[in-house]
């Protein structure tokens, strides 16, 4: 274990629906989670308590600005020098922060997730292997809708519309662009079992 | 040593200077050239001594047509049940292939290259590593340029006039499109230290 010399940074960004969970999941279980500090960008959105419930639904959460990136940043320094750090947990059915916080421990190797993650000149800084998970348009779509309909019940005008109010444009003006920071690019992340080996291999050369 | 199983076979595509040979070299020090059966493209160009002088010239070398594909196939195919190959020695100041050929051992790892390789079918069913090196087309355009007219001695007015009837086309239709098929997708292939040590760990964990 390395654990006398720096954690290694990976960062894993990709559109909605483009799989990029999927392939973090699959890093962590192979891994181990026990070895692995993980934090999700999603869990450092703004809290929205000063807001009415109308003002919140007007917000844009596909927009780097929604975002409280300067301290996911104090906390991958933090973990860097093998501190452990105290992430918040959104409350996503209200928009807020709750009270709580969730303790993630230093590890030797610190998977951080996040659609914006890559379009952060501060967030790419520190990481030692930059990954975007890439898929087409109309197949993340799919995936969306089906999360969104199917899985979470909601009408599919709804969801159409804020695809195309805030997902679309966010990634157009974002995420895509953000593609030429990484290292290398996945298509198909969850199920592309060539790119999950290697960058296993790779992690448990570096953990030995 | 895999000598019992059946050897890895990886492909390594892009366009002219993508940075792909320089990623493929770096392979081949890292991993060992003896354990490697490395392939060309283009040792499989089609023997033009039929042609006149004049009509050589007129070979769009860009196009899937100017290889004899179905040879590498079978040299794969062989190195694939360990036994080996004669590969063809091509004479590009004549566009002829010599009565020379070069014997490539089988080995537990199969590497091949290409511009093209990733759009021929009949290629990629034998790969198990699918990757393409990416790069913008002005720096690609830089590099040949310097590799042509600096490296080469040839004038700038018939590197253009190539570049623009065969190479870019070739680019466009073949090249970019083949790009859908790679695992992963490499920017700047030869300065790419994440992708190559990736590739390495992979690679030696098969080896053990």
């Amino acid at each position: 274990m390395h654990t006398s010399n720096k954690p290694l940074t990976i960062c894993i960004a990709g559109g909605s629906g483009s799989g990029k969970t999927t392939f973090a999941q699959s890093i962590l279980d192979r891994i181990g989670r026990d070895r692995i500090a993980y934090l999700a960008h999603d869990s450092y959105y703004i809290d929205l308590a000063h807001l009415s419930s109308e003002e919140r639904k007007k917000v844009n959460f596909d927009h780097p600005d929604s975002l409280e990136t300067s301290l996911m940043v104090q906390h991958i320094r933090q973990l860097q020098h093998w501190l452990p750090v105290e992430v918040p947990i959104y409350d996503f059915s209200r928009d807020t922060r709750t009270s709580h916080t969730s303790t993630v421990a230093p590890q030797p190797i610190i998977l951080l997730e996040g659609i914006l993650i890559l379009s952060e000149p501060s967030v790419r800084e520190l990481c030692d292997i930059k990954i975007f998970v890439d898929a087409d348009a109309d197949v993340r779509l799919i995936r969306r809708l089906k999360r969104d309909i199917v899985e979470r019940g909601r009408n599919f005008e709804n969801v159409v519309e804020q695809y195309l109010r805030t997902v679309r444009p966010g990634h157009i003006d974002f995420v895509e662009p953000s593609k030429q920071y990484a290292d290398i690019i996945i298509r198909e992340g969850g199920y592309n079992h060539v790119a999950i080996e290697m960058l296993t291999a790779r992690l448990k050369e570096m953990l030995q």
